[in-house]
C-alpha cells in the first residue's frame, strides 16, 4: 500500500528548519508496511498546497500532511484544501468549544484568532488535538485518505499515533522486513561488488547502501506474502551477505564500532588505555560515546612533543631521531601509556591530520598506529586521503580495528 | 527567480535519515535570492525520479537534485534523467580518468563498478567532484537548469558552492543579504524573546533561528531594492542583535566555539592543557577539530579513578572523601594537569554523563568543571539535562566557556 507525506511551510522551503517531521513520518509509515513514494514540501502558498495535494492523491492511498493549521495569517492549509476540493470552509462549533476549554484549563484566555483553528473543509472529519490548540482533520479525495496535522513535532507525533494510525492500520499489510548490517574497511563500491547478484538470487530482496564515513551500512530489505516469509527471506539473504563480507561486517543494526571493540575487550578481560596525537581526543570520544568504564582506563592526548616525553616517557632521542610521526614513536606511545596506566592492552596514534604539517617523506594523511599487548607491540601505517576530519576519523577507526584484531587473536 | 530541490533516495522516503541536504540547499538558495517553491523527495524509482524532474522543470528556473549517483545498483538517477529527457546514457572518458586518478592518488585501485559513475545523459555538462568519486552533471530542460549532485553532504555542499553557484548566480537578482551570528548559553526561546521587535524595527529584515546543539545560530536576513541596501539593512539589524545578546553571542558565520576560545588563548599567550573524565575526550576533540598545536599541549582523559591518581596526582584521600564527581576533584584534576604539562592554564571536567552512574545527591547530569590559571583555580558546577551525548557536549562547551572568560579577564 502506498503513502505520501506533504510538509507545508515557508520556513521549510527557506531552509530555516530541518524537516524532521517528514523523516519521522516516513519511518513510522514504512514500519507499518506502507511504501512511501514521495515526501513533498511546499511553501505557504494555497495554489501549491492544493496542487501538491491533488497530485499525491492521484498516486497514493494515504497522505499525511503537516503544517499550516495555526492561528496566524500565514497558516493557509485549511483554505487551500477546501479550494482544491471545491468545497467551502465551515466553522465547527464543537471544535471552538474544545479550543476554549483547552485555553481555560491552562488559565489563559482564547484569542479571537484561535477561532480560525476551528475552520475545516466541509465534510472533513475533525481530529482532536489533546496537546495543542490546533485540531487536525481528515478528508477523502477519490480513493485516497488525506490527514492534516499540526507542524509542531510533539503535537504531530501524538496525533499521528492516536488518530491516524488506527484509521490506516488495516490498509497496510506489513509484508516487509529489513535487516541492517554495518561494515568498516571497504569503500562502498567494493562492498556493492562483493554483494553483486544477491538481489537476483533472492527475489523479493533489495539491498540498500548508506555511507556514514568511514562506515558503510548495508540494508537487506525483503518483501513477501507475509511478514514471517519476509523475515525468513531477509534472514536468508543476510546470511549470504555475512558470508561474502566476512570480517568487514562488524555488527548489526545499532551497534557502534567502538561497542563491538568493547565487547572483544570484555571477552578477553582486557582493560584499555589510549594515547593520541593527531586525532586529538577523537578516539577516546568514540570509545566513551557509550558507557565504557568497565574496560576503558585512560586516554592521554599528547599533542605537543614535550607532553609525549613527560606523560608517556617517550624518549627525546627517539623523537629527535625518527620524528614524532614515526613507527618508533607510535610504538613508544602505546608501550608508554600501557605502562603508566598498568593495563593489559594499549593503542596509540601519531600522524599528520593537516591541513599543514607535511614534511619531506611525511605527507599529510600519514598516520602510524600501534597496539601494545601482553604478546608484544604491533605497528601499522597508512597514508589516508581526505580532509583533517576524515583523516582523524579513519585513523581512529583503524586503531580500534587493530585492537579488535588483537583481542580476537587475528594478529599476533 | 524560482527554484526547487529534488532529493532522491529510498533511505529518505523510508525515514532512515533526516533530509538535512534539502534544508541546507533551501537556505543557500534563499540566501542567493531564489524563491524555493518546492522540495520534493522521491525513492530510488526511475519513473518517479523522472516524473518529479519533469514536473519541477515546468514550474521552476533552477532545480538542484541530490542522491543516486553512487556506484551501486540502487543508484539510478543518471538513467532516470536520461530516460525522462529521451536521451541515451553515455560514458565519459574524461570522467573515468578523473575517477581513476582520484583512486590512484589515494593508493587504491578503481573498481569496475566505479566506471558507472562516469555515465551521464547525452549532452549533460559534467561537474567534477574534488572530494569524492561521483561526479555530478547539469542539464537544460526547456528553460530550466537542473543540477545533479551526490547525496553525501560534504561532497554535495562543496560541489554546490564550487560548481552550481557560479552557474546560477546571475539568474538570481541578489537583493538579499544574510548575516549569521553564533550563540552559546541561552535556549532558543530566550534568544528569540531577547530579539523580539527587531523585525518590525527594521522593515525588510527577517530573523531565523537554527539550533545546532548546544549552539543557536541567529540569521539576519535582509531584502531591499539593491544588494548594497540589503547589506546595510542587515548590518544595522545585526548591530542591534549584538547589543541585545551581549556575551551570549560568541562569533560570526563559520567560527567554531573552540576557535574563538583558541583566539582568546593566543591573545594571552597561554598554552592549554585539559583533563577530562565523563566527557571522555570530546573536549580535546572539539579543540583539535581545527589546528591548535600552537596553544594546545595535552589532554589527559582519566576515566578510571586510579588514572586520576597515577596521571594527574589527584590524592586518593580527596577521591575517597569527596567522590570522583566533586568540586575538589575537578580542581585537583585541573591543577594536576597544569602541573604535569607545565602550562599557564588548564581546564578539567568530571561528572556523570549517564545513562547509569547516579549516586545519592549526585544525579545524572551533575558536572563539575575547573580552570587552573596563574591567579588561582575556579570551579563551576551544574546539573545538565539530556542524554549522554548532550550532557557530554554541554559540559565541554561550559568548560571552554570558562577558559575564555578567564582569558578575557571576565572571571578571576
Amino acid at each position: 500500500m502506498t503513502a505520501a507525506i506533504l510538509s507545508i511551510g515557508t520556513e521549510l522551503t527557506r531552509g530555516e528548519i530541518v524537516n524532521t517531521n517528514a523523516s519521522w513520518l516516513a519511518a513510522e509509515l514504512t514500519a507499518m508496511g506502507f511504501e512511501v513514494l514521495e515526501a513533498a514540501t511546499v511553501d505557504d502558498d494555497p495554489g501549491r498546497i492544493g496542487n501538491a495535494l491533488m497530485r499525491l492523491a492521484g498516486t497514493c492511498s494515504v497522505i499525511v500532511a503537516t503544517g499550516g493549521l495555526g492561528p496566524t495569517t500565514d497558516d493557509l492549509t485549511t483554505a487551500a484544501v477546501a479550494a482544491a476540493m471545491g468545497v467551502e470552509v465551515v466553522r465547527d462549533g464543537g471544535a471552538i468549544e474544545a479550543i476554549r476549554r483547552r485555553f481555560e484549563s491552562a488559565g489563559r484566555t482564547m484569542s479571537p484568532s484561535n477561532e480560525k483553528q476551528a475552520d475545516f473543509p466541509r465534510g472533513a472529519e475533525v481530529l482532536p488535538n489533546p496537546v495543542g490548540s490546533a485540531p487536525g482533520f481528515a478528508v477523502a479525495i477519490g480513493s485516497c485518505r488525506a490527514f492534516f496535522l499540526p507542524g509542531v513535532p510533539r503535537e504531530m507525533k501524538r496525533m499521528f499515533t492516536d488518530q491516524v494510525v488506527p484509521r490506516i492500520a488495516k490498509l497496510a499489510p506489513n509484508l516487509t522486513f529489513q535487516t541492517r548490517l554495518k561494515t568498516f574497511g571497504l569503500p562502498e563500491s567494493v562492498v556493492g561488488e562483493r554483494l553483486a547478484g544477491i538481489e537476483s538470487a533472492f527475489p523479493g530482496v533489495r539491498l540498500g547502501y548508506r555511507a556514514h564515513f568511514p562506515e558503510i551500512e548495508v540494508k537487506v530489505h525483503a518483501t513477501s506474502a507475509s511478514l514471517a516469509e519476509a523475515r525468513a527471506l531477509a534472514d536468508g539473504a543476510s546470511t549470504e551477505v555475512r558470508a561474502r563480507l566476512g570480517d568487514v561486517l562488524y555488527g548489526d543494526g545499532d551497534d557502534t564500532f567502538a561497542e563491538v571493540v568493547g565487547r572483544a575487550l570484555r571477552t578477553r578481560g582486557f582493560r584499555l588505555a589510549v594515547a593520541e596525537s593527531c586525532t586529538g581526543g577523537l578516539l577516546g570520544h568514540l570509545i566513551t560515546a557509550e558507557p565504557a568504564s568497565d574496560y576503558f582506563v585512560a586516554d592521554v592526548v599528547t599533542y605537543a612533543n614535550g607532553a609525549k616525553t613527560r606523560l608517556l616517557g617517550v624518549s627525546e632521542d627517539v623523537l629527535r631521531g625518527h620524528g614524532a610521526v614515526s613507527a618508533e614513536v607510535a610504538a613508544a606511545m602505546a608501550e608508554g601509556v600501557r605502562r603508566v596506566c598498568g593495563v593489559e592492552i594499549a593503542v596509540a596514534i601519531t600522524g599528520i591530520a593537516g591541513p599543514s604539517g607535511a614534511a619531506p617523506n611525511k605527507p599529510i594523511g600519514l598516520v602510524y598506529w600501534a597496539v601494545a599487548h601482553p604478546g608484544g607491540t604491533i605497528v601499522r601505517d597508512r597514508i589516508f586521503n581526505g580532509d583533517r576530519q576524515q583523516i582523524q576519523t579513519f585513523a581512529s577507526y583503524a586503531a580500534l580495528s587493530l585492537v579488535r584484531d588483537v583481542c580476537l587473536g587475528k594478529v599476533v
